[in-house]
């Protein structure tokens, strides 16, 4: 059997390995583009930013050590130009050599990733706008900043954009970030990402949202970039991270279908239009484990273990891929933010029915030094609690919530679940009720009805028909306050149902406090008091903070566009 | 409705809170022996260490608060010495006063804890051994160390006592541990506790096993610990941390029915043999999770949420408490050792058929500063692959993994699933195979019969019956090796069958290299290349180490026990 693998990073690499693994006497060759196989490509960033000092860590493997280990034919600098299906062979480019050759093979497996989207952007040829995903990059990137740059700006404000910024910062370069979409990190819920752009800002980041660049031209040996809006930025360095697209152009051009968004088609074996091509990784289209539909996610997670399952399948094995959930985690400079699942943005746009919750738990127990406070968003279904995304912001511990809220979401827990799993508790580590159970908590509150919320995208309406009553203690309410909001501190609400009454005066009365506790405590004393048509702020004043993009605390009034 | 509640810690404070959210009109009154409620008792050795600086820091909550907030009558100092069942009312001596009145109840939860053991060893009673459960205990101990105190002997290694040691050693005062059975740490199997003794001794802790305290007397105003064999130590301080059992006397006496393993007894909407009187906590038998055994299992999160069930099950909910897994964290210095569901010695001792592998991935990308290993152990059944128990000691990121599992465990998940899960993959976080997939690799190649190990605890009848085959390479295998093993290289490995084969003549051949997964793809090349009755050493010399005791790396010879 003679295995040809285009690609030799995270999915085609993967399939190889395991392939020798499953079969000793496969003939396995690896054709890799790059000069490099099987390395770091996450790391990128780091090296640049020197978190990670030595380039040599990024090159995990050599061809030479899979050969001697797994008896691998890995040729780096060899691109495979053209598949011909019928003949069940490839044509090799030999970058060094500049020669051709003619390779058959029994089956072929697609590992070709994902290219940099390069828009039609006037200038965007000028050697100073780069792009970030192969070591070649990276040196070039890198060369650039040692030859004296001094200003950057990053075109994208997704992950790749934001690990370079971090990592250009840490060099010491003033940096501009400039993201079309009205926020940083679109694939995130505007009121978690809020908090990315500000700990972007306090490290000196200037963040241009809803913008685009219009024009990249030269400017004295600088680059100068227009924006839409018209304004100018100058730099030594642009970063082009818009994102990326499958690198079907091979595949397309051999004839192999591809999907409705365009990635490579591949069925649950992996399989494309053609049986005996197997594909990986970024280039293909995968479903998604929420909504069900065909989705291009490229993460290098679910890239290796599809590898894994091309080789089980060529060796006749019965495993298959099921999903992709979209577990995705992101360091900025101190903060770190993740999701798993689907956002409450796609729920919208696809239509599907769900509720929500906020959180803001500490890490670990409050009262063991270096807590950290976190916010967690739970997506969840009506009725089943069946959970569907979540997102998390903070600092210490979001990683391991996420996990865990990924594996709940993948064996279809629901939110009843999650208040009775039994995490590992000591006060270094979590809380007696960890952040997990408090969101579990949360939910089945709500789906059993003991708890109504209004959220912070209905705050003006609610304003303008409601009495809003902020329940926490007066110097909180004296140092920041919903505008129009009266004050009725917890501990004196029994004793004022009268005067509320009066105030209310057939109103609907709308709770809030910092996180949601307190005026979760005066939701049920009250409706348990004769009060009807109550809600409690999902999340608190920090959630409709974050969600118009101010700052806690803050003793001033709210900015303009949150004042009746 | 008059709801009386003994004990204002974690299961009572829990049950007295969230039943005043349910119910507003409730008349719920909790007696606290102690003068604190609500207080993080699991705090109570890391300001004892000066970690947690502020001692009101531990005192989360006061009657006052709870009164202002939630309407809660708690009486501290107030101890219940009998319950009438049969009038319905509880005898409650006050302490100050000295008084005695008698306390009506509809519905009674008792949250009473678990007791310190005191065997009954022969001066026991000495001012000097003392115990950490409370408040009050804590500041005994600090008063003896501010005292000047320079050296202690801590009786019992598991988690109380393993804390109190850090926080000792971090006081400066020189510290001794004795312990009962031959590892510290006896919840855990042998070879995952061996580098907590490791740990501990590093930190200069001298360990004691397999011995215990058998008589402590007066020493010019010191204590004098006698060992079981023989040896005299001698203290300022003597900490007894050998376990705690049920606070089972007030409901003992009031005739409610006890468990098998001496726990109150409670159903699964966690009601005692009396329909009226409800209980939660250390004191209870909890369902086992894994063995479905009764159990008393003395932890703050389960607690925590039994306190909730029972609120609900007053209010006429209908939740149930399931089971309890045993999910546990210990901090030792700069070490975590974590674990969930069954040991190994457990499922031994009960008859459960179960596997077992060893991993020992890195916490992040190892090219990413400051990764660290871990060493995981899980336990599965066989052929379905369902995940039994699990434990994990390392630094970083042990955490996150044993919460992934504690969640897949409670959610039924297999090992197949372990590979599978899609987790957070970003260098500084987690690998793009996670320390949970590595997991599940193995255990599926195991279970797909693609493997076969040998055990450390076979060694020495393995290596007296086959050949040792040493995989790594020369320079590892200079520097220390398993006595007898041959070394074959890895990447020589293909060129040598013909001197294998000689070799080995006719015996079975055991592999094995650092952590299994050279000697892994060893055995997969030799397996399909003609050899059988092979097999490789699961978790590699350095589970063979840790279940020897010996330290890693070691230039010279095993210790006595392994050599043949």
């Amino acid at each position: 059997m003679r295995v040809v693998i285009i690609g030799g990073v995270a999915a085609g690499m993967s399939a190889a390995a395991r392939l020798r693994r499953l079969d000793e006497h496969a003939e396995i060759i690896v054709f890799e583009r790059d000069r490099y196989v099987s390395y770091a490509s996450c790391g990128l960033p780091y090296h640049i930013g020197g978190t990670i000092e030595d380039r040599q860590q990024l090159l995990v493997s050599t061809p030479e050590y899979l050969h001697a280990n797994l008896a691998l034919d890995v040729r780096v600098e060899h691109e495979v130009v053209a598949i011909d299906r019928v003949a069940h062979q490839v044509t090799v480019h030999q970058r060094a050599s500049g020669n051709q050759s003619v390779e058959p093979y029994d089956t072929l497996v697609l590992a070709l990733g994902a290219e940099p989207l390069r828009p039609p952007i006037p200038g965007i040829d000028h050697t100073m706008v780069m792009a970030l995903r192969s070591i070649g990059d990276m040196d070039a990137i890198m060369a650039r900043i040692d030859s004296g740059a001094k200003r950057a700006v990053v075109i994208g404000g997704s992950y790749i954009g934001v690990e370079v910024i971090e990592a250009l910062c840490n060099r010491g370069l003033a940096v501009e970030l400039v993201e079309l979409q009205d926020q940083v990190m679109p694939l995130l819920d505007r009121e978690i990402a809020a908090g990315l752009r500000e700990h972007l800002e306090a490290h000196g980041v200037a963040v241009h949202v809803g913008v685009s660049a219009r024009r990249f031209s030269d400017s004295e040996g600088r680059v100068s970039v227009e924006l839409s809006d018209g304004r100018q930025l100058t730099a030594d360095l642009v970063i082009l991270a818009v994102g990326v697209r499958p690198a079907v152009g091979l595949a397309k051009a051999a004839g192999l279908e591809l999907g409705p968004r365009g990635g490579l088609k591949v069925n649950a074996q992996l399989r494309t239009s053609d049986p005996d091509i197997y594909a990986a990784g970024d280039m293909i289209e995968v479903v998604d484990t929420v909504t069900g539909d065909p989705a291009i996610i490229a993460l290098a997670g679910p890239a290796n273990r599809q590898g894994r399952i091309i080789a089980d399948q060529i060796c006749g094995r019965a495993t298959s891929y099921t999903s992709t959930q979209g577990t995705a985690i992101l360091k900025v400079f101190e903060l770190t933010a993740a999701m798993t699942g689907a956002s409450e943005k796609t729920l919208r746009r696809i239509g599907r029915p769900y509720h929500k919750i906020y959180v803001h738990p500490s890490d670990h127990a409050s009262y063991y030094p270096d807590a950290e406070q976190m916010q967690i968003k739970l997506l969840f279904a009506p009725t089943s609690g069946a959970i569907l995304g979540a997102q998390i912001i903070g600092g210490a511990g979001v990683d391991k919530r996420i996990d865990v809220l990924a594996t709940a979401l993948r064996a279809g827990l629901t939110v009843f679940d999650l208040e009775e799993l039994e995490l590992a508790y000591a006060p270094p580590y979590a809380s007696a009720k960890d952040p997990i159970n408090m969101a579990g908590f949360t939910a089945a509150n709500l789906l059993r009805g003991d708890v109504q919320f209004w959220y912070a995208e209905e705050y003006p309406a609610q304003a303008n028909d409601a009495l809003i009553v902020d329940v926490r203690n007066p110097d909180e309410y004296a140092a920041w306050r919903i505008p129009g909001a009266i004050n009725i501190p917890l501990p004196e609400l029994r004793q004022q149902f009268g005067q509320l009454r009066d105030l209310a005066d057939g109103r609907p009365i709308r709770l809030y406090c910092m996180v949601g506790f307190r005026s979760y405590l005066a939701y049920r004393t009250l409706r348990q008091s004769g009060f009807s048509d109550l809600a409690t702020l999902a999340g608190g004043a920090r959630t409709l903070i974050a969600y118009y993009g101010a700052q806690l605390p803050t003793p001033a009034p709210l900015p303009e566009q949150l004042v009746r």
